[in-house]
Formats: C-alpha cells, sequence, structure tokens
C-alpha cells in the first residue's frame, strides 16, 4: 500500500481567518485541497484574496463552487436591500447568512469524500462570532456525528473530523499564530464591503475587529483602506 | 395578528416518490414552495418533470437550486464516465451522490429560515434505498438536531422538523397513497437516465422499482419508454 499524504478540505474565504487556518493545516502534514464560494457576497475581492492565499500558503489545489444564496436573500452579505452596519450589533447580526455554514460544510464533505479525506478544517471562531449560531462548538460537533451517518465512508467506520483550530482563540492570538507560521496577511481581505481592489471599509464589525487583533497582536497591519480609518 | 398559512420546503425532485410528498403536504394545510436541484445530472427530463408537478400539485412556487456537483465527480449520476447499472446492487450503489441529501437539505434549510419556515419535506425512503446511508431514519434525525444548532430560527426555539412521510413505504404503497391524493404520475420521471422527452430506460434501478410499484398497487401504469421493456 502506497503512503499517501492524508489530505484534507480547507474551507478558504480569503479572510484572515482561514488563511491562519490553512497555514495550521499544512503545517500538521496535511495535503490541502482548498475550496471558496462564490456565492453571491457583496464583496467579491474576498476571491481573488482566497486564490492569493492558496497559492501563497501551499495548497494543492484551489476550487471556487459558485451557490447562488443571494436567490433567498436574507442577510445584508448577499441582499443589497439590507444595509452592513457600522458598529457592533447584539444578538445575531444582519450579516448572518442562512445556513451558510451547514451548506459550505456539507459541500466539503461531498468533495472531502471524493477526495477520499476525512478531514475538514473550517476558521469558526465562537470568541469573535458569539452571535452566529454555525459557529458554536456544539454546532460543529453536531455537524460531525450527521456527516458520519450521511456518508458512505462514515458508515464503513472511517470518521470524519472537523478541525476547527481557531475555535477559542482571540483576533490577536490568530494573529500571531498565523505570523508564526509564516502566513502573509496581505494577500487576505475580511472587510464586508472591500472595493474590487481588495481595500477593506474600515468601519464595519469585521474590520474592527482585525484592526484591533493587529494591535493587540503587536504585529505591523498592512491593510489597505479606502480612506484612511479615522 | 394574521392567520398566515404554515409554509413548507418540499424538495421535488421530478420523480414519483417527492411529488407523492408534495400532494401529503398540500393535504396537510401547508403553503408549499417547492425546491428543485439542477445538480449537474444526467437526466436533466427529470427538471423539466419537477416543474409539472409544482405547477399540477399547487404549490406556491417553485425554484431550481443550480449546484454544480459535478465538479467533484465520484456518481454516476453527475459523472459520465461510471455506467449506470442494469440490475440491482448490493451494498451502496454507484449512483448515490456524495452528500447529495445533506447538500439538498442545507439548502432547503437557508430557504425555510428566509421563508420564516419550520417544516422542511423530503422523499427519502429506507425500504427501497437501503443503501443510501442519508436515506436513513437515524441520518434524518441527526441533520434535524444540527440544523436546529445551525440556525436563528432554532436557537430561538423554534424548532425545525424534517418531516419524511415515505420513510416506511414499499413503492406501490406510495402509488397508492398518492394516487387517493389525486397525483398525475404521468407529469413524473424516475428514469436515471431518462432521455430529453422525459421517455423512461426500463431497466435501471429506479424504472425497475417504479414499473413494480404500479403492477404491486394495481394502477395503471402510463410510463412511457425508449423502448418497450421485455
Amino acid at each position: 500500500m502506497m503512503d499517501k499524504t492524508r489530505r484534507a478540505v480547507i474551507l478558504l474565504s480569503g479572510g484572515l481567518d482561514s488563511a491562519t487556518v490553512l497555514a495550521i493545516a499544512r503545517s500538521s502534514g496535511f495535503a490541502c485541497h482548498a475550496l471558496s464560494f462564490d456565492y453571491g457576497q457583496r464583496h467579491s475581492a474576498e476571491l481573488d484574496a482566497a486564490a492569493r492565499v492558496a497559492a501563497r500558503q501551499g495548497a494543492v489545489e484551489h476550487r471556487v463552487f459558485k451557490l447562488d444564496l443571494a436567490m433567498f436573500g436574507g442577510s445584508a452579505l448577499t441582499d443589497s436591500r439590507i444595509a452592513v452596519p457600522e458598529q457592533a450589533s447584539t444578538g445575531i447580526p444582519v450579516t448572518y447568512v442562512p445556513a451558510r455554514n451547514t451548506i459550505m460544510l456539507s459541500i466539503a464533505l461531498a468533495w472531502a469524500e471524493v477526495l477520499e479525506s476525512r478531514d475538514i478544517f473550517i476558521g469558526v471562531n465562537a470568541v469573535d462570532y458569539s452571535g452566529y449560531p454555525d459557529c458554536r462548538p456544539e454546532y460543529i460537533a453536531s455537524f460531525e456525528t450527521m456527516a458520519n451517518l450521511a456518508t458512505k465512508a462514515g458508515v464503513e467506520g472511517k470518521q470524519l473530523h472537523v478541525h476547527t483550530p481557531l475555535m477559542q482563540l482571540g483576533k490577536a492570538q490568530i494573529i500571531r499564530l498565523g505570523t508564526e507560521l509564516g502566513v502573509d496577511y496581505n494577500a487576505t481581505v475580511s472587510c464586508y464591503q472591500a472595493d474590487a481592489a481588495g481595500r477593506a471599509c474600515g468601519v464595519c464589525d469585521s474590520c474592527r475587529l482585525r484592526r484591533q487583533g493587529f494591535i493587540e497582536a503587536g504585529v505591523a497591519d498592512a491593510t489597505r483602506y479606502v480612506a484612511s480609518p479615522e
């Protein structure tokens, strides 16, 4: 039997978190198959960023799966009639996309099965995204249980594992970890409404978390903004 | 407060089973939002059938969600290099599409959340499709658990229910039930490799199950075949 490198499917958005996740999976020795989604998000600069990150962080391949979530509406990230907020919200934010992580993990699951991979990595985080139900550990655990009942491999006893290495880390810790692993954060885009050139708005939730993270981590921040923040 | 009819999302393939499910949901008083998938299946005649069935069985609306599962390959239904078998298989069949029901239910979940519906109907069946892991009751139960942890509505205590009214029925029972509810089975296509006109091959697993079902149910079968079977 060939000694085959273990394959993993990495959900790669092009943001800071998933770039770090890819670096972690690589450093753990996985052959990384990166998966991004074109889901009608306003910020398509994310997808350009994902391609750059996949190349720089050594993914074996990078695929973009087209998913017309905007067809249903219901989120500020896909529905242009809902404004992206400029301040921290309480409860479940309007930037929450219905069932997004479930859909993305399900498609990752399909690809993993075809690749004979039993490892999926996702950059969910319960610290900064506590308002998103599908970013919690109990959700991920239940997805794993379901996935192992859903698939041929699961039924045959090859357990699937959904890795969430960022789950309990704050933004500054993520940035420090990624920096140690050689992540080039200049390639990433976090902003919910970045322009076509990948420049960030500087005012949305995601921008504020990112900027604060670099400051706390004591890491130089080269994020490009549309207008200089503050 | 308005007395609003309860909405349900119905997974509608255009086949015999899901047409029956739609009739059951309608007869239970649900306003039915039918959802089909263009997932690179060989038999696109299914989608024409789904549109006919949605119209004839009184769905409020019918949407087709495009999903490029063929991108990953791995199934006889989406990968033209894998032949559709002409006899009953043992174990998990090659017509199994990796994670298909999980992906479809996840997208139905997103739409349900936007519609403020807490009811999804799917025509899975553990009798005739015992080889498909994602057609078993324990799989559906675990999907429900996961879905209620994944979504805003679930977190707010509005439990989602995945209805599987055909789970324990044989094909003849399904046909009898649908016939009582007025389903026009001539509008449906079951064949895994129907031609563009919707004519069935008569030899695949799905064709054989369907023909046998009509015989056992004692219901006239007007299925059109490419060549007369036997």
